[in-house]
């Protein structure tokens, strides 16, 4: 019976809503099993995300299935929590109650804010037409079928100069994202389509990575920043460090060199947005306090101003790490720090519900180092106490990344599929599925584009 | 120096022009491996689809790259073929040429049209919003989609009656992918989705496979018809044969007893339409005679009047078989006889070249028999000598598919998620990932009918 129960209005059990089912709202929720709570869990999409692969769906190396798993598949014997696919319109934090975008209303003791991140293009939205960011499966699908159908219509093009510019890759941003994205266009460009093409030589594509500071990596130390460099370089990728992108249309990107001097034209069909994220718009209904990136400032215990029962994690909170030394220290918007404050919020609920108030501690971040990998046997790994680069951090990044793979099956599957690429240089993914509705605009454009105004070749000996 | 060549204004070797990269046209090109001629193959799409396994896309069973191939890659050994990805928007066969979507004219010698079947509504083009079918890639997404989002939205929906119609699904058409498409829907109802809702019970689920005619799988000997409706309804199906489907809209299927009466309401959100098939509008270019379903009259030859450079093959193609006992009889549209008749024209095409054209012979389909999967250890085969049906013919036909598979990797992987859907009654590739426009617009029309007039039942405890 319970089973139907749960989080019924019948149920007399605290509620806990959390919304958003990346790394933190998981964690939460799977910290919460077996408490005698009703969880409702709310995600806008059917599937938990393991996005740090997303861009090996976006270049084709894995299918989306294989780091997307089912929500409620991966949650069916927690029978405590209910999963609804939905979108969130609205907090009452007052009446401790959410509204979904159907006009339902959801009445919670406890929220957990997890709504993570979108990418942002500081203002410049008209930009995200022609250079699509990476944080959804649509997202990879849609770069998927750009980066694609750039070889197909150069082949297509008659005019030289069009070929050129539709086998110019620009990566904006040298973060990991970026890095991952530049390393593996330059594989795909050098190694994947060999031999496969008869009217151009797609080793002949440029691949640039733009990165407005004066190293990739940031989060790096400066001496892995330097190695991760020039293993990109080793792949054929130009890094272009301290230039500042001021545009970006259908045929190229504009890019103003540091310390001034004109603007400089970079003419390229296929640009990507890996520079600026910014928090999920729906911090601003909790109506509190956000930071320059839109993300809720909370407290030690991850909640906000007079509402104790309300957390926020993950990228969309600005937190801070309470260090041993009594310091505090912004805390990184990455994965494991997601989960860290999933469990860490689902632990002050708990400790609530047990008056065991006393017991609270604030938030520390937990720090295992930092992994980027560039591309085919090049990565570069910092854990603190040793940092190293090249064949042996690749190695390290691919096992860390398959441990923490959700499901078994996926597990087997993505290591399947990179030894597979690996041994063949193949990519298996390579399949132009036409996207929603942005790719569809794109289409015409390109249909335009790709008329010739000089008649074909073959036209001369047609009758 | 010739592989830049090939296919080029310079080349003097025949032109060989193929539109349409199917079974039939793969064949055609393959059958040309090695000939002194430059092949050109036009294709809209990058990938050579298995048809026969879209409806395991379809339904969440297999990822798309396991049953799609980069066109490309599969020809890159074979020189003497230039791949384009293209739409073909004309044909002049007097100056024998074709014109591209683009502007291109490419001229020819010897043209082979392949550009299949797509489905038709029987002249109710409105039906095609409400009740998608399933000829490529993008439409399985999308029917994956709405499957999936059914189940989910009927957990969000408070209606009873709202639940009943969002769990009814419909598949329209008894031929092999309607009793595919039927067999999997009533799997994945009572089996994939158990445990994992709370408020519904999807093992509920309604699945109701309707029937013009008189017995599903009409290509198939009576017995095995009713072989194949015993397994649909051991597999929870409701078959309904020898009733018309008149009407179609986002609520549900009216539909018309055989003799007449009253048109019954069927409530459903989910319709699937697996009825009508019609020829590739391509055929009309040819400015010759078609048959009602589009198809190209072809001669023996598998070439049209006047034309005997011009080959339609495949599912465009309105051919008869010469029979040994001199009679004809109207080649089948399935994928063996597509095959056959690609091989067919290259041959003839080789022949001419070699001006041997007192040995060409008029095409005969040669018939290895019939398959149909119905469900989990539920299939029929018909091999002429031998008919047989349930686990051994599952089983047969399970084999058949991944020997025809395109590629060693996916044989692995497609036999690799197949057992493991075997043993896990699991489907893992249940990932809902918003596609084409028309999903967009059912998304708002869903938005809207998700709303609850009365207040959801957590409201009473709101605050």
């Amino acid at each position: 019976m319970d089973t139907h129960l749960a989080g019924s209005a019948s149920s007399t059990r605290p509620r806990v809503l959390i919304v958003g089912c990346g790394f933190g709202g998981l964690a939460a929720t799977r910290a919460l099993a077996g408490a005698p709570v009703d969880i409702t869990l709310v995600d806008r999409s059917n599937h938990h995300l393991f996005q740090p692969l997303l861009y090996q769906v976006a270049t084709a190396g894995l299918s989306a299935p294989s780091i997307a798993a089912p929500i409620r598949h991966m949650l069916r014997r927690q029978r405590n929590v209910t999963v609804l696919m939905a979108e969130v319109s609205g907090i009452d934090k007052a009446r401790r109650c959410v509204t979904l975008a159907d006009g339902q209303v959801l009445g919670y003791d406890f929220l957990i804010l997890a709504a993570g991140a979108t990418h942002s293009y500081f203002g410049r939205d008209e930009w995200a037409a022609h250079a699509p960011g990476l944080k959804t499966l649509e997202d990879a699908f849609r770069l998927r079928a750009r980066v694609l159908k750039a070889f197909e219509q150069a082949e297509l093009a008659p005019d030289p100069a069009r070929q050129a510019a539709l086998l110019s890759f620009v990566v904006i941003g040298g973060g990991p994202t970026g890095v991952e994205m530049a390393g593996t266009l330059a594989e795909i460009a050098h190694h994947t389509l060999r031999d496969e093409f008869r009217r151009i030589d797609p080793a002949g594509a440029r691949v640039l990575l733009l990165e407005g500071s004066e190293r990739v990596l940031q989060a790096l130390p400066p001496a892995l920043s330097a190695r991760a460099e020039q293993q990109l370089q080793g792949l054929g990728v130009e890094v272009r460090t301290g230039c500042r992108v001021v545009g970006i249309d259908a045929e190229g990107v504009d890019v103003q060199p540091d310390g001034g001097g004109a603007p400089q034209r970079i003419p390229a069909h296929t640009v990507v947005w890996a520079a600026g994220v910014a928090a999920s718009p729906l911090g601003r209904l909790l109506e509190v306090p956000l930071d320059r990136a839109g993300r809720v400032q909370v407290d030690g215990l991850l909640g906000i101003p007079g509402h104790p029962e309300v957390f926020v994690i993950g990228d969309l909170a600005a937190a801070q790490s309470q260090e041993a030394d009594g310091r505090t220290r912004p805390v990184p918007g990455v994965s494991p720090a997601a989960k860290q404050m999933g469990a860490h919020a689902a632990g002050s609920i708990l400790a609530r519900l047990r008056g065991r108030e006393a017991s609270l501690r604030p938030f520390r971040y937990r720090d295992y180092g930092a992994l980027a990998t560039i591309g085919r046997k090049a990565a570069v790994a910092d854990l603190g106490w040793l940092q190293f680069s090249g064949y042996a951090a690749w190695l390290f990044w691919l096992f860390v990344h398959i441990y923490f793979l959700i499901g078994f099956r996926n597990r087997l599957v993505v290591l399947m599929d990179w030894a597979w690429a690996y041994w063949s240089f193949q990519r298996y993914a390579r399949v132009v599925v036409e996207p929603a509705p942005a790719a569809g605009g794109e289409e015409g454009t390109e249909g335009k584009e790709g008329v010739s105004p000089a008649p074909h070749r073959a036209a001369g000996r047609c009758g």
